[in-house]
C-alpha cells in the first residue's frame, strides 16, 4: 500500500523506460546533428544568479522564473533562480568566456529549463530545449541565418516527420514595408497602443481567424483603406524565392529598411535553395514573433498536414545578444526546439517513430548458477559487438526468467549445460517465436 | 565594457567547448556503457515535491536541499524543491510506475543533481551523478551485487585510468562480526553513543590516521584489549577470495548474521572472478560506508596509485528502498559516480584524455560567396561519413578564416574556384601544416 503519493509534480514529463529511450533518441539525434554542423557543445549551470536573469526576462517570464529559498549555506551568495531559457544563459557565456572562444562562435544547447507557468496539456513546466546560436564579434554575415535553418531542418528531419516547411520572413521587411506606407515606431493606433505592435498582432493571429475578421481588426486601428488593403497583399505573400520576389518588388516600397530586409531575405532563400531546400524553405510574411527581441530573420517550422500542432521550433536574428550584461556588441541568430512539447504532440498525433523502443537487445538466462561463466562470457561477446545485454539472475523458474526477458529485450538466449559446454546457443525472437542459431561476426 | 558580473553562480563548473566535449564524453560513454549492460534509462524531473524529498533526507542532507519560491501560478501547488541525489527520485518512481516495469528493474540514471551544501574546492553544488540500481520486488539475489560491481567497472574502464580497485566489504559480516565479540545494536559507548556506529566511524577513519590512534579511540569507546585486537585483526582482512576466505574462517565467529555476510560476500567476489575481475574487485574490511542505508554489500573505487584522490565511485545493497513510500519491499542494490567531482580531480591529477577535445574535424574555408554552392554539397558529403564539418562564412579576410578554421578544427579545407570547379580538394592539417588531397570512401 502507498503511505504518501509518488506522482511526479504537475507540469513534468515522466517516462517509463521504454518511452524515456525513444525520447533520449529524439533528443542524441537532435544533438548529434548540431554537432555535425559544427556547433560547439555549450552547458550553464541549471540555476543562475536572478540578477543575470532579471536583466533580461520582462512580463509574463518575469512571473514565472522558478526563485530559489537560500539554504544556511547559501545565505551569503546573491539571490538565485532557476534559467527559463538558453538564450540568457548563453549571453552571460559569452560575455564571460569572450577571450576563449573562436567567433562567429557556434553554440549548441540541449537542456533543461523551467517555467512556472500555467499548468496545461502539452505545456510543461520543466523541459528541454535545443537550441542552437551563432554569435558574431559586432558582424555576422547573412549566411549565419541560413546556416541555422540547414541545420535546423536537417535535425528535424531525423524523425521521419511527414512534410515539413520551414516559413521564413524579416522583420526589417515587415517594418521598412510599414515605413513605406506611413506607419512608423511613433505611430499610434485609435486606442493609444503602438500601431506597429498592433498590426503585428493581428498578422500574428490572422491565421487562426477569418479574413473579414482580420480586414475589421485593421479598420478598428484606425488605419486607411488603401493601406488595409496593402497590408493585406503584404502578409499573404508566400512561396518560394522566384515565386516571392517578383510580388514583394512589385509592392514598389520605396524605403531602406525595406530594401535590406528583401535582400536579406532573398539571400537566406537562395542560400537554403543551393542546399536543395527550396521546397522547404519559403518566405512566409504572415511570420513575426516576439517583436521585442528578433530584428532580421525569423522563422518557424510546421507539419503542413497537422495544421493543429503549429509550430515545432522557431528563431531568428538578433541585433545584440548581450546588451545587458556587455557595451560590446554581440550580434546573433539562432533556432529553438521545444522537445517535451514536440514530443507529446508528435505521440498525440501517432508521429512518434517508436521502433527502437525496446532498448535491450538480448537477454541471457541461464538455467542454473551452474552456467553463469558461460553467460558472463557470452555476454561480454555480445557487448564487444555493440549490442545491449541483460543477464537474467534471478532465481525463480525459467518461466518467470523468459516472462522477463521476453519484457525487456527483442532476443533471448537460453543457457543450460548444454550450451555451455559446446558454445552453441539458439537466439530466440520474442516478437515471431522463432529460434535461430546464434553466429557472431568473427 | 561589463555592465554585470557574468560568472558562473558558486559552486557550479562551467567548461569552454572545448573542454566541455571532453566532459561529454566522459558522460555518454559511462551512460552507453550502463545500456549495454541492460541498465533501462530512466530520467525523473528535477523539481519534486518537498514532502517526497524529506520522508527520505535527514540530518546535513536536509539543509542542504534547495527549496522553490512559488510562482504566482504554481501558488496551489504542494511545496517543490530540487532533488539532491537519483536515489529517492528512484523510489518514487519504482513505486509509481511498478506496474509497467519488469523486475528485477535495471535502472541507469545520469542527471543533475543539486545540494546547496558549503562551497569547496572539488565540491559542487550543482552536478552530474551516473547512477545504476537493481531493485527487486520482495526479493533480489546476491548475483545483482556482482552485476553492479561488474558495470561499475565497465564504465570506469573507458577513461584509461590508472590501475583501479574496486574494494568490497558486506555490513553482515561488519556487523555479525560485532555481535559475535558482544557489541550489538543495544551497546553503548562510554559517551552514550551506540557503540556500534562508533566503532564503524572509527574504521572508517582508521586510514587516514596511525595504527596507535585507531587502537585508543576504540579503547576510549570503553572495549576490552581482547576486543581490541580482534576488531583491529578483522579490519586489516583484505585481498582476493582466495586471501580473504582462510583469514575470515579464522575468526571464528559463531553467528548467523557474520556467517551470511561471509557467504554474500565471498558469492560476489567468485562472480566477479568468474569475469575476469578476481584483481580489481578485492574483499576490504575497512570499507564502511553510510551506517542508516546499506545492509549488505558495500564498495568504494579507487586508483591505488593516487590515494589522495579518494573513492571514485561507490555503492551497496540496501533492505528496502521505497520505505517511506509504500508497505511493499523493493530490495535493492547500486551505485553512483560523481561525474564533475570525479572530472574534477582526474583534470587536476592530468588523468584527463584530452585526446579528442576539438571536436570539429573540418572546417571548409569558401575564399568567396561563389563557392558556396560547392562547399555545401562537400559539407553534405562529409557529414554522411560521420564527420562533423563548419562552414566558414564570414566575409573576412582569408587570414582572418583560417585563424578561426584552425582554431576550431582539426582539418581546414580551402575552397577557391579551382576546387568548386574540379572537385579536388586539399586538406589541411593544423597540426603539422601539412597538405594533402581529400580522398573520400565511396
Amino acid at each position: 500500500m502507498k503511505k504518501i503519493n509518488t506522482s511526479p509534480v504537475s507540469g513534468a514529463q515522466e517516462f517509463t523506460p521504454d518511452i524515456q529511450s525513444v525520447f533520449n533518441r529524439y533528443r542524441n539525434e537532435i544533438e548529434h546533428v548540431f554537432h555535425s554542423h559544427g556547433f560547439l557543445p555549450v552547458e550553464t549551470p541549471i540555476i543562475e544568479r536572478t540578477e543575470i536573469l532579471l536583466a533580461k526576462a520582462g512580463g509574463d517570464t518575469e512571473k514565472q522564473i522558478y526563485k530559489l529559498v537560500k539554504t544556511s549555506e547559501t545565505s551569503n551568495d546573491p539571490d538565485q533562480a532557476l534559467r527559463f531559457d538558453h538564450t540568457v544563459p548563453l549571453a552571460r557565456y559569452v560575455v564571460e568566456h569572450q577571450q576563449s572562444l573562436a567567433f562567429p562562435f557556434r553554440a549548441a544547447q540541449v537542456g533543461i529549463n523551467f517555467r512556472g507557468e500555467h499548468a496545461q496539456r502539452g505545456r510543461f513546466r520543466e523541459f528541454y530545449q535545443c537550441d542552437i546560436d551563432v554569435i558574431g564579434r559586432n558582424t555576422l554575415p547573412i549566411a549565419y541565418d541560413a546556416e541555422v535553418i540547414a541545420t535546423f531542418y536537417d535535425a528535424l528531419k531525423c524523425f521521419d516527420l511527414p512534410r515539413m516547411v520551414i516559413r521564413i520572413s524579416n522583420r526589417k521587411l515587415f517594418s521598412g514595408f510599414l515605413e513605406g506606407i506611413g506607419i512608423d515606431e511613433s505611430s499610434e493606433a485609435t486606442d493609444g497602443r503602438s500601431l506597429v505592435s498592433a498590426v503585428a498582432g493581428i498578422i500574428d493571429h490572422a491565421e487562426k481567424v477569418s479574413l473579414e475578421k482580420t480586414l475589421a481588426d485593421l479598420k478598428e486601428l484606425g488605419i486607411s483603406d488603401d493601406n488595409v488593403v496593402k497590408i493585406t497583399t503584404f502578409m499573404n505573400i508566400h512561396g518560394t524565392r522566384s515565386e516571392v520576389e517578383p510580388q514583394l518588388r512589385a509592392l514598389n516600397v520605396n524605403n531602406e529598411k525595406f530594401a535590406t530586409g528583401l535582400d536579406e531575405l532573398l539571400t537566406v532563400l537562395r542560400l537554403l535553395e543551393q542546399q536543395g531546400l527550396g521546397e522547404v524553405a519559403q518566405a512566409d510574411l504572415l511570420i513575426i514573433r516576439g517583436l521585442d527581441y528578433y530584428t532580421g530573420t525569423v522563422f518557424e517550422t510546421f507539419l503542413p498536414d497537422y495544421r493543429k500542432i503549429g509550430s515545432i521550433g522557431s528563431g531568428g536574428r538578433y541585433e545584440n545578444l548581450a546588451n545587458n550584461y556587455t557595451d560590446e556588441s554581440f550580434p546573433g541568430v539562432g533556432g529553438s526546439i521545444g522537445l517535451n512539447r514536440l514530443f507529446f504532440v508528435l505521440r498525440e498525433n501517432n508521429l512518434l517513430n517508436l521502433a527502437t523502443s525496446q532498448p535491450v537487445d538480448y537477454a541471457i538466462i541461464p538455467i542454473s548458477q551452474n552456467e553463469y561463466p558461460a553467460c558472463f562470457e557470452l555476454a561480454n561477446k555480445l557487448r564487444a559487438h555493440a549490442k545491449i545485454v541483460d543477464l537474467v539472475l534471478t532465481d525463480k523458474r525459467l518461466g518467470d526468467k523468459m516472462t522477463y526477458a521476453a519484457k525487456v529485450a527483442k532476443f533471448g538466449i537460453v543457457v543450460g549445460e548444454d550450451e555451455a559446454k559446446t558454445g552453441q546457443y539458439k537466439v530466440k525472437d520474442f516478437a515471431t517465436g522463432e529460434q535461430t542459431p546464434l553466429v557472431l561476426p568473427e
